[in-house]
């Protein structure tokens, strides 16, 4: 029987198009179904692997916790931890698998809601409160059991189809063959969009109805463009499309015809085109698209699979690896930003975590993670081309705090006789509004200041980059956002001090000419926008882009800035990439 | 047997002493205990009225939620209601009570907990979220009963203790003879604290251990002043506070004796000392204490008894007795502050409620319930003494919307013959960053501005004030924070728009002189606090203080900012108030 086309309509989160299979997957602990198992072995391994993912994940958030919250307050995670040990709970979880060869979540489920059911009907609260601990430990082990298990099922390509996906999710399903993401909720900056876009990989996101239109094996179109994917296209629409995806291949590998170009303007005005770095993986593409250094190294990403803190050489490591790699080109490594919407495994209950513990706040308040990391980071800064970056700052305070770390770690290496280079240059990221009044102040002190757009634009705004309901509040050409990126530049301009951007806004083909215009000199942006980048500033004149800039910043009005970008990127830029938009 | 004292710290969150007995309440359900009553129809009673406060609380929630996130997604919200319409749940919980005997939240607990258990252990997904739902009108409806009970049952003078205080709960219990409120969380600035003040209770908020420690009935002192509270005091230290408190009234007395003198400096700068309002019943205290007209007044407040929104002849009525009471003083109506940490009854499971669908975006994304508001002002403003405020402003095109549907309702009104006044002067809160920026365009096109600094400082610096993790962050002598006041108060006195502040930065007697040395005019306060800023106004000199403010805005460090003040309230001031600091 001839299936239904359906067109569904969704943001345009990672641009890219593909043809796969939808492969639905969800996450929730609520779904577990009654599922028959054929190889018991395999199940009682992945439930061991789960078990031990989750002590592994338990003591990493009982560490954290206990630092910064107490001991006593920190106990509710370590009662968790007591569970997952209780040896009666899990040979009576393994007994069962076996006699009734169900899958290990369906056991798991049925099993622990037993005691959860006994203890929330007890009158005596702590019974109660101990019940939703139990819980939560229950969901824990499901979600560690599904993960186990999607990574051995998706063997083909397939579009991942889900109701939402955490940063962790998608660089998870990034190692199989997923040539799509679709979700029903997120918006175009969270960070799964992010990590989508820095994976090349195309997505749509925010489809309310996707997963329940949606089932397993249909074969979905997906437009990272246009923000649509297409359920059960008539083999018109997939010849149409296939025609596009062969347009864009051709496309790209004229853009790559640019890439030992520099990304200069007519005029003669060179931009550095830095890439961003989440997982290393992505290394061999930055180096192929010939970035200019790598601008952000989002370390807390690139450590997301790990269960517990990488330790100091497990750090140094893979930072070495990587300023090797890119030697002689700089490398700014970002110290960890846990927390907020970062991957924090810790679940404070924080009521505003985007206003809470995280970035700095968090690394000064845990000093032997923090100092684990700057060791690492000095380590591997020997040949003199890493930077290190400190993320969330507010205050002097905190730079100075930091720099006394910084210190305090430098002498223990002399100490111990490890070298590494002294002058590493020590910068910030300004995303707090309080930063960015201050930049004269923090330009006096620090090497180097980078303008992380998507927290600075939230905070200005106090709009909740991930919260749909106001996500239309989300505007990155606002008035006060191009004046403050103005005023940022212009005061470190004074004290000559290098400032670059790493955010969203950035990578965004439509501010290039605003922010370029604006006086910034380095972009730091996913390495597969490099190149369209390039193509851009290569065909303008700066003269024209100081111009464009003084315009908007005399406007008052965010929808007369968009309009006039708009207007100028169709005048003078959609004729070179018109295949794009 | 002799109890043993224990002395409790916390934050000192409202000022003043109080001696009396706790009163512990717990509102959570997990706190249900099997409890005989005596009077069943009283229990019957109050069973009715919780339910049908829930109908009303579902309305609401319905009402709004549907306009904003669909009528689909709000369809869970349809689905409780009709769980509250179920004949036979409650007839079989009517009939439980009449014959065990125990009180209402037990039997609601024990027979809403079968359905749930039931449909939780389903493995149907669409049962299990339903029997979420469930749990949630469960637990409204034993909040609900619960509310009724304390109602009734605070007869005598007592200091209540619980874990945490909604402003809806401290404004209850204001209602009943509370002397003093200690809670195990919250923080300086959370809206319980602010209405604490407002009532002139005394508060020591962010005790972890209160509720574990005090035992009902225990006997104790609470010490607002400096955030502490004495569990079973010896005889000595009753009669020491005792003295204290005697002191404290006479130091009242000798405070108001300035009333009906003007806020002035001894170099003739004079201050408004406007009075904040967020319960009908301070009126009368703000008129005996001879404030300079109504800075604000917290809509959202005065109606936060109402189970649904007010409509607008009872809003006009409230809003005209206090334009009359007040005349020919000025009122200044803020419009309705709904979300974030304010009284909004949806949870619409925001992840950061204060980045997120509140003031002005819930006002222009609802206009049958804002226009309802502005016709009520505007029918309260025949007297021209009514300004009306627009809460969390953002961009001037929220100004432009609001105009218009202002200009919209003044149409409608003239049409039906009502009259207002047609110059009634509509101005902003400054309290988002990107206000701050564009301060000068806004001067352009509204008549007047008030800073709110609760939240300016909170999205200036990233921190939710009400977040205990970070709340050693929320500093409100941030080097950022006052040169932004400072930034708003130049761009506005540029275009002589008039300026207040109506943040709790305003009753900060440490912060009094910096205020008006960086040019501030007004002040809006609770009236409890304009005695003493008047006193402390009356003996300082307005040149010292544009001195002070100098030196604040050249210093880079909170620290220093913070020292420097606290260094001349020592010199200058404390010998005039020794008794309170």
């Amino acid at each position: 029987m001839e299936k239904n086309q359906i067109i569904l309509k969704g943001i345009a989160a990672a641009p890219g198009i593909s043809i796969a299979p939808a492969y639905l997957f969800s996450k929730e602990s609520e779904s577990v179904s009654a599922e028959k198992i054929e190889n018991v072995d395999e199940a009682l391994e992945n439930l061991d692997a789960a078990l031990e993912l989750s002590k592994k994940e338990m003591r990493k958030i009982f560490n954290l916790a206990v630092d910064k919250i107490g001991e006593k307050r920190a106990a509710i995670f370590e009662a968790q931890m007591m569970i997952l040990d209780d040896p009666v709970l899990t040979s009576n979880i393994k007994e069962r698998i076996k006699n009734e060869k169900m899958s290990p979540e369906y056991i798991v489920e049925d099993e622990i809601s037993k005691y959860i059911r006994i203890m929330s009907a007890s009158n005596e609260p702590y019974m109660k409160e101990r019940s939703h601990d139990i819980e939560d430990i229950k969901n824990r082990i499901i979600r560690n059991l599904k993960k186990k298990k999607w990574k051995s099922k998706i063997s083909n390509d397939v579009i991942v189809v889900t109701t939402s996906l955490s940063p962790s999710d998608t660089v998870l399903l990034s190692r199989s063959n997923v040539k799509g993401y679709v979700t029903d909720f997120g918006g175009l900056t969270s960070h799964a969009a992010i990590v989508a876009r820095s994976l090349n990989i195309p997505a749509v996101v925010g489809i309310h109805e996707a997963t329940n239109i949606i089932r397993n094996g249909d074969l979905l179109i997906i437009d990272g463009f246009h923000g649509k994917v297409i359920v059960n296209p008539t083999d018109i629409l997939i010849k149409e499309y296939e025609e596009k995806i062969e347009k864009l291949s051709q496309y790209d590998e004229e853009l790559l015809k640019l890439k030992s170009l520099p990304a200069v303007t007519l005029d003669g005005k060179e931009i550095k085109l830095m890439a961003n770095l989440d997982i290393s993986e992505e290394m061999s593409f930055i180096i192929h698209n010939c970035a200019d250094g790598i601008g952000l190294v989002r370390t807390e990403q690139l450590f997301e699979e790990y269960e517990v803190f990488p330790d100091e050489d497990q750090q140094f490591e893979v930072y070495n690896k990587i300023a090797e790699s890119i030697y002689p080109k700089v490398v700014i490594i970002r110290a960890f930003d846990i927390g907020g919407d970062k991957v924090l495994p810790v679940d404070l209950h924080e009521p505003n975590p985007m206003l809470g513990w995280r970035g700095i706040r968090l690394l000064l308040d845990s000093p032997n993670l923090f100092k684990t990391q700057i060791r690492a980071v000095l380590r591997a800064s020997l040949h003199k081309n890493v930077w290190f970056m400190l993320p969330m700052i507010n205050s002097l305070s905190e730079v100075v705090a930091a720099n006394q770390l910084i210190d305090e770690c430098k002498k223990e290496l002399t100490e111990e006789g490890i070298k590494y280079d002294d002058e590493i240059p020590v910068g910030i990221m300004i995303e707090v509004p309080s930063a960015a009044v201050l930049t004269s102040d923090f330009a006096d002190v620090v090497d180097f200041i980078s303008i992380g757009t998507n927290d600075l634009i939230q905070y200005l705004l106090a709009v909740d980059r991930g919260n749909e309901i106001v996500s239309s509040q989300y505007q990155e050409f606002h008035p006060a956002v191009i004046r403050t990126i103005k005023h940022i530049i212009d005061e470190a301009g004074k004290k000559s001090v290098p400032i670059g951007m790493c955010g969203e806004m950035a990578a965004d083909p439509f501010a290039l000419p605003l922010l370029v215009g604006l006086g910034l000199e380095s972009l730091s942006i996913s390495a597969a926008g490099i190149p369209l980048h390039k193509k851009i500033l290569r065909s303008l004149n700066y003269s024209e882009l100081k111009r464009l800039a003084d315009e908007c910043l005399n406007l008052k009005n965010e929808d007369e800035i968009n309009n006039k970008l708009h207007k100028f990127f169709n005048e003078k830029i959609s004729d070179q990439i018109k295949n794009l938009y």
